[in-house]
Formats: C-alpha cells, sequence, structure tokens
C-alpha cells in the first residue's frame, strides 16, 4: 500500500487503457479529491451487464480523507457512476451549473438523496484541505465543460477533462486560453490530458461548421426533417432550433433523454428557442411538413430509441413517411456501426431521403489541439488519459515532439500511482482498482464465473439431465430425462436425444453395478459421455447439468 | 409459385440488403444457371451460429433444371457456401483457374468429392441450354476475377460481380473494358452489378498505391517488418514480396489460411518469389531483423489469428518486440472494430511501431467506377446488387443521374424474381428465399425458439428448479433444489437463493392443498411467483426451469 505523507499522488482509476468511467485520484497527505465519476458500456463479451463503473475500494478504505468529488461536465462518462459513489463515499460534489442540474435529475431517478451540490463558474477556486481547486472553460460537446487547475504543495497539475478548442463557439464562449497561458507562465508541474482524438492528424472543426450544414439542409428539404443527435449536445440543438426557426418551422422533440435535457437546459438558460416555436409531438401531424423540424434521439441506432421505432413504424406518434429528410449529425461509436446502418437502411426503406454523414463535429481536440494544450501548459510532467492505450501512447509521441522528455511522461493503467516528491515525478506502486460491472441492482455481483457460464450458455444452450435414484439401492428409479434449450429443437432432433437419454442411462447403470455411488463421480460421469457424444453428433458443446436426486 | 415458360427471371437468393452470402438464379424455360454461391458471417444476434448460407429450397425443388454454377472468384461470400450447396445438388461448377483451386481446397476440407468443376479464362464462352455464359475480367482484391455476359433468349445480361476499375493492376491484366464496351453497343436488356461501394464518392485508389506506401514502410523500418492483410489478397500479398526483395529482406509466411493461399497461389502461378526468398517462420530468428518480413493473417484482429498471439506473446514461433514495424494493410469490417483496436493495442504495448491506416484500397469500384460500367454496358434494366439496401438506393440514384428510368431500376430482396418477357421487365412473384444458419453440424437446425433461448440465457442465465412429488399424496417429497448458472454468484447470494426455495415450496405447498395437480398450473406457478420475486430483487430475468419429478 502506498502512502502519501509528504508528497503528490495522481491515481488514475479510471479512463486509461480504455474509453469511459472516467476517474482520477489526487492525494495529497490527510486529503484527497477525486476528479470525475464516469461510467462505460459493456464490452461485448460481458454478456447481460448493464454498465460498468470503476472500482472504488480505495476510495472506500480512504473515505475519510476524501474532500469532494469534481465534476469536468455532464456525459455518462464522466458522471454516471456517481450514484454508486455517493451510496459509498457522502461527499460533496462540485460542478457547473448545467452539469450539476443533470446531476440532479440522476441523483433523484436513482434515489440518492442528501448529497452537497455546489455550484462553480470559470471565477470560483475552492480550498479543499491541501488542494486549491480552479476550474477553466474549455470546448467540447455539453455545455459549461471545464478543466481543473489543481493548486498542490507539489506545484499546479492542468487536468483538462474532455476539451476541444473551437474558434465560433455556439454559445460564444471560447475555452480559456488566457488563463491556461497564466497557469503555464507561472510553470506547472503535469499536465493530465484528454487523448480520445490522439489519432486525429489536424484539427477537429468547429461546431458551427454543422450549423451550416443543418441550415442547408432544412433550407433545401422539401417536407419535413428529422434531425437525430446525442441528446446531452445542446449547442447542436441549439443550432437545430435557430436553423428551423429561421425557416419558420416549428419543432418537436421526441426521445425521453432529449425531452429531458431540453428541459433542464431550457429552464437553467444553456437553450434558447421563441415562444412558440417547440410544439407537442402531438401537433406535428397537423401542421404542413414542410414547417416541421423533429430532434430526436437514436442517433446511435439504439434499437428503441425514438428515431428507430419512427423508422419501423413503431413509434406512437411519428411515422417516417416518403418526403422525410432524416439527418443522422452523428458518427458511430465504434461497436455501434451495425445498428446505425440497420437504422439507415430501415429508414431508406420508409421511403426517406436520409443523410448520415458530415453532420457532425467530434467533441474532442485533434492532434494540433493537443499540441495547442501542451504548449500552452508547457508542463514539466505529463500525462496522457482518457483513451484506450494506442491514443495514450500517440499522445505520449506528440508530447515528445514537443520537447517533453520521454522519462517525464507516464501512460499509466488503471491503478498506477503516479508519485510527485520534491518537484520529482516516479511511477510508485498500485492501487487496488478495476471494473465493477453492474447487473440489474447487482452492483458487482457478477464475476467471471457468472460471465463464463454466459458466454457457454450463449454458445451451445444447455442439457439438462436429471435422474432419480433409489435411496437403498442405488438403481435408477425414474428417469433420465433430459431438458434442452438454446441447444437444438427439440422437435426435430428426437433421435439424438433419444440415443442421449440411453447413454446417459447406460453410463449410470453400469456405474451403480460397479458400486459407484458418489455423486460427484456420477456426475462427471454423465458429463463426459454426453459431452462427448453430443460434439461427435453435433460438433457443440451445451452445458450439461445433471441432477441426481433421491428417493 | 412463378413459371418460367419463353421468359428469363432473375433471382437473387443471397447478396441484396445484406453484405455476403451472395448467390443469383438464372433461370429460362427448362434451364436455371446459379451465379457464386456464398457464405456471411452471423449477425451479432445469432448466439453461436458458425456461419450462414443461403436458403436453397428453391434450386432443390427444381434441381433437374440447374445446369451448372458459375463463380466469379474465389471469396468466401461467393464460394463459402459452395460444400453446402453441392451436398444437395451435384451440378458442374465453373470458375477461373486461381477460383477453383481454392474451391479444391475447400471441397476436400469439407469432404465433399466428385464434383466436376471446369475451369474458364477470358476467352471461354459456355454454352448450356438456353444460356451462353462468357466470363470477363475485372480487377478486385483476389486475382482471377471475373463477371459474366449472359446471353439468353430474351438478351444479354451482364453480371459484374464484385469488381473495381484500376488503372495500373499489379498483375497487368486490366479489367476488359472492350468486351464491356462491345457488349455495350450490341445492347445490353440487363445489368446486375455490385453496389458494395456505392456510398462512396469518386474513385477507389489502385493497388498499386499501396504497393508504394508498403515500399516506404519497408524501406524506412530499422528492424522487423510484419504485414498483415487478407489472407486472399494475392496481388497485395505479391507487393509484399517484391518489396521485401527489393530491400533485400527474406520473407516467412504465418498464419494457416495465408500459408495454404500463398501455397496454391505459387502452384498455380499467380504469385511469383525468388527462389531463396521464402524462409521458414523458425529461420527468421536467425537472421538480422533488418533482413526480415513476416506475412501473417490477423488483420481483422481475429483473436486467434496469428498477428494477435504474436502481440501478445502466445504464438509458437515468433514474438514482438521493440523495434519491429507492424503493419495492418486494411480497414476494419464492421463489426470487427473493436477486435482490431484491441489488436492494435496489444502490438502497441508490446513495443511495436505501428501502422494501422492507410495501407490499403478497396477492391470495388466507387461511385465513378460504377458509373462508368454503366455507361459502358448501357443496360435496358438495371438491378443493383451485392449490398445492404442503403447501398442499392443509392446505386440506383447513380443509375438515375445517368438516365435510367426508375422504373427500369428494381431494387431487389433476396427471393425477388424479376421477370424479362418481350424486352420487357417487372417484379414478379416470390421465391422460397433466406438464411440457413449453420452451427457445427447442424445445417439449418438452429431456428428461431434456439436463438431466442440462447439470448435469454446470455443475458441473465437459468434457474433450475428441481421437485419431487409423491405419486401417491401429491406432497413435496424432496426438494425444491435450485441451481443456478449465469445468474448470480451463488456463494454470494444463498440468501437471495433459500428466500427463492422457501418461495417455491410455500407457493407449491399452497397449491397441492387446493388439489392443483397438473403440472403444467405448478410450473407456470413456480415460474411466475420466482420471476416476480427475482425480478425484484435484482432486475434480471433468468431463465426458469421448473423440474417435477413424481416418486
Amino acid at each position: 500500500m502506498p502512502r502519501s505523507k509528504s508528497r503528490l499522488s495522481i491515481i488514475p482509476l479510471g479512463g486509461v487503457g480504455e474509453i469511459g468511467k472516467n476517474m482520477t485520484l489526487y492525494w495529497y497527505g490527510q486529503d484527497m479529491i477525486v476528479v470525475d465519476a464516469g461510467l462505460k458500456f459493456p464490452d461485448e463479451d460481458m454478456l447481460g451487464i448493464d454498465i460498468v463503473i470503476p472500482d472504488i475500494t480505495f476510495l472506500v478504505e480512504n473515505r475519510e480523507k476524501i474532500r469532494g468529488i469534481f465534476l469536468t461536465h455532464g456525459h455518462e462518462d464522466h458522471i454516471g457512476g456517481l450514484p454508486y459513489v455517493l451510496r459509498e463515499i457522502n461527499v460533496p460534489v462540485y460542478g457547473t451549473r448545467l452539469t450539476l442540474g443533470l446531476v440532479e435529475n440522476k441523483l433523484r431517478e436513482a434515489g440518492v438523496h442528501d448529497v452537497k451540490l455546489i455550484t462553480m463558474d470559470g471565477k470560483s477556486r475552492v480550498q479543499l484541505g491541501q488542494f486549491a481547486v480552479s476550474p477553466f472553460y474549455v470546448n467540447h460537446s455539453i455545455p459549461d465543460t471545464v478543466g481543473f487547475a489543481i493548486e498542490t504543495p507539489e506545484g499546479i497539475v492542468i487536468h483538462t477533462g474532455d476539451y476541444k478548442f473551437d474558434q465560433t463557439p455556439i454559445d460564444g464562449r471560447h475555452a480559456d486560453i488566457h488563463k491556461l497561458a497564466q497557469w503555464g507562465a507561472r510553470g506547472v508541474l503535469a499536465l493530465v490530458g484528454d487523448s480520445t482524438n490522439a489519432e486525429r492528424p489536424g484539427y477537429t472543426p468547429s461546431e458551427m461548421t454543422v450549423g451550416i450544414k443543418i441550415d442547408e439542409i432544412i433550407s433545401q428539404a422539401p417536407g419535413r426533417v428529422i434531425l437525430s443527435t446525442f441528446a446531452s449536445n445542446i449547442h447542436r440543438l441549439q443550432l437545430m432550433i435557430r436553423a428551423a426557426e429561421r425557416h419558420g418551422r416549428k419543432v418537436a422533440i421526441v426521445g425521453r433523454s432529449m425531452v429531458n435535457n431540453v428541459q433542464t437546459s431550457l429552464q437553467l438558460g444553456y437553450l434558447e428557442a421563441q415562444p412558440d416555436t417547440l410544439v407537442d409531438p402531438d401537433e406535428v401531424n397537423k401542421l404542413p411538413p414542410e414547417k416541421v423540424v423533429i430532434l430526436s434521439t437514436g442517433s446511435q441506432g439504439e434499437p428503441m430509441s425514438a428515431l428507430t421505432r419512427m423508422a419501423r413504424a413503431a413509434h406512437r406518434k411519428i411515422e417516417i413517411v416518403p418526403g422525410d429528410t432524416v439527418v443522422l449529425a452523428s458518427s458511430p461509436i465504434p461497436g455501434n456501426e451495425k445498428f446505425v446502418a440497420r437504422t439507415i437502411d430501415q429508414l431508406f426503406r420508409a421511403g426517406a431521403h436520409v443523410i448520415y454523414r458530415g453532420v457532425h463535429a467530434s467533441g474532442h481536440g485533434s492532434q494540433e489541439e493537443l499540441k495547442w494544450m501542451l504548449q500552452l501548459v508547457r508542463p514539466k510532467y505529463f500525462l496522457p488519459v482518457h483513451g484506450e492505450f494506442r491514443m495514450q501512447r500517440i499522445h505520449a509521441d506528440l508530447a515528445m515532439q514537443l520537447g517533453i522528455q520521454p522519462d517525464h511522461i507516464f501512460i499509466t493503467e488503471i491503478g498506477d500511482v503516479v508519485e510527485f516528491e520534491d518537484g520529482r515525478a516516479r511511477l510508485g506502486g498500485k492501487v487496488p482498482a478495476g471494473s465493477v460491472m453492474i447487473d440489474g441492482l447487482g452492483v458487482g455481483d457478477v464475476g467471471n464465473i457468472v460471465l463464463r457460464d454466459r458466454k457457454l450458455l450463449s454458445q451451445d444452450g444447455i442439457l439438462v439431465v436429471v435422474v432419480t435414484l433409489s435411496k437403498t439401492t442405488g438403481h435408477i428409479l425414474s428417469g433420465p430425462d433430459i431438458i434442452s434449450r438454446g441447444f437444438v429443437y427439440v422437435r426435430e432432433s428426437e433421435a439424438l436425444l433419444d440415443e442421449a437419454n440411453r447413454l446417459v442411462e447406460s453410463t449410470l447403470s453400469k456405474l451403480v453395478s460397479d458400486n459407484v455411488s458418489e455423486w460427484s463421480s456420477l456426475k462427471t460421469a454423465v458429463r463426459d459421455t454426453l459431452g462427448r457424444y453430443l460434439y461427435e453428433q453435433t460438433r457443440r458443446r451445451p452445458m450439461i447439468l445433471p441432477i441426481i436426486m433421491e428417493a
């Protein structure tokens, strides 16, 4: 267990070697602060898992040291783990106004109460123990996103959070490059920087380019325009609403998460619409098509989203018809490509004109922006975070191109402790860290054995073999009965299952007459004989569950 | 059932509304020919399925009419279904030399014998019943690829197969544009054209551009160069071997499919290497790193491929070490993105310099090439095939831009019959068509119920509840015993399972004392009560399998 008496430790608990569940621990002496508490979506081998959050064992063990959780912005991969964390550690949560607005909704839905939420803005400076935390604004695909300058006795750490530099931001609020330059001039100990787009050369386009495209599409569309994007991309929703207003169209919002986010953003003043712009989805069918814009969820092709349901005529209020223009203002998240393609096909089949490329700009800076950040901040040490290994690696290469020495760069894994003492950094030990899988109400109760079983079951199904043996003689009283699920279609495989039955019976009879009576031996014999036979016959390996009863 | 007396029917049995399992039936009177017999890989919801082939019910019903199967090229999505088709219908198979070389290997491995394989080349014209089939060369990502001009009593049909127009082909063999122009001048009834890249504007780059890049990479690499690509991309392997030779390096081949393909291609003269270029993988570690090139499978990040095993130090002969340059000369097939990303990360972690973008050219023509084909052939009717719906749709739009009338374009689904009679086409009926899933040795025995069960099992696992009732009194003699798999980790959920047990017991006792004795009622009660309880407690819905025994 590493100590931190008179040294600063930076410990990524999530978001390195992976995309998602971002969480970073800062520790000095008796004080800890946490930046972000995200979730990620399960890998394809995590069958049945709903979401994944960071393992917070180390936080729980040190709960009396934790002074607060600081949030950079309101995306799920930065706030989605919060309800689970706060159930274990009730500490104050700091964030900007919109971020906390979204957090409030989230905590209410999760039934987590009595949390102290403290609003920060670009002028705040929060002193907690040995730390002083000052937010600075950055551009990102949700408003009110900040990074943090964290003053510590060892020096200043700049934690970027997700960012890009947008020269023409929708809300007119530029990234705080002057502050960054000032910290840089004062001297920054370490930069902890977002690597998400480290693979992309050049600059990420401004969100304004998306606005121009959307305006053009709406101006040319002969009928209704259905625009889908991430529900949290309030800037883009603003662009869409403005464009609709410019062209004299009403706007309906569909999809639960979009309705919620629009409501919150309108209330808090992050989104503006003229009083008569927004209409109820019920009203849409009464308006002429060329007067309608619909904003919808579903840009990732999620099977239950509003857009996908509209496409397959399964939405209660709105159906896609020929003459509609549908825009997917997004790019598929890796792993979602097939869902997105399927939705596009369904929209085309329904007769829509579908625009699914070129109406998107990433919320993360590309290589030239990452270089700008490195140059502004001029850190002594550098931790590329928020990315899979190759992204961290490439981000590190960029830093080296800018003159940061290789041994001043730490490509961390979760749980790694980077220690700073007397102005020098080194990789310390490790703290407990990992992934906690959430399945329904279960937090972390699904482990490798359960997942392995689900995998086996998903491939070739299961055979349950039930047999009752006599308590006195050990002979078969009833059965064997074989029940299968997910293995073969029973009605067409009677011969196979009959033979399997005979095989189990003869195997057991032989063992019983040889006076073998331990159930474990009987079960192993059934499993082996039956498994071999079924594999020979079908080249499948169903799970075999022998159940032996006594009567 | 549609008839075809004095008319031509074109019936796509696979490859429309989907990528893969290409198969098209041509039918005139008493004669049928089939073009291609491909497979596709299962969708993510086809749990446990190995491959998918076209439903050939209609071919089997008409087997006495089928005169032959014509193959355009040796890719799996065009030949992979052949062993299954030939087991049902033994007809002659026509193809170019390399295609049949690959088919021969495939049939041998599948244990399919006594098939008549007939080699064609660019000068062939095969008359079978009312059809005369003339292959024409096109460019594609495997050598010896052809399309077919199919002369019928109704007119000429041009079936492109997969194609691009490469102005600088590696083997010097250009696409037969002169032949296409001649057919076009004579008058073409219908074009059946590849839509794979219909979404991509412009031209697909020449394979030669990949060669230039590979040469540059090898010339600059300080140590070994490991190049991975599709095992069947013989042109690219040729480029790699030539570049290695130019820079005085030896070449080792790893990965079973690549070893096989290289062997077949060398034997048949589709691949050339100087006598001392190729070395055994065992030799590689004895050579100086700067003298080594390794060609490997695994460009799609397949977990068991040579490249992935090398990356995680699990390959018997070769391990990735710092100083290695690894090139993924490929682009991820949709659905493989995460596997590819994981492999790249592993390679970076192993210390390699990894190049994974920009060393690839597609084998399919982009929009401008599709327009060239349409212009050369000038068909009266057009069937965009080989693509998902949106690709067919966009290909149709391109054809309309070139002046083909909308009602002369047929965007088909599998089983659709496009009928041509007296020079006019119309959409006729439908023939049986669909997907046959292959799981182990089972062909089509896994249906929707089995898949639904696998899906359920994969999400929340299974609970088996076993109870023995007295034959005489109906009371519980033993049990209930609950066994679970893939649901919860049993040791940590004892209380939950104990309570479940009590619940089943009380439910059954009550029913028994109420004189309910039909097993179906008892089972339904157990399923409902237990299901409700478990959902309340865990928000999971495991499959519940009640087993009631009598003694």
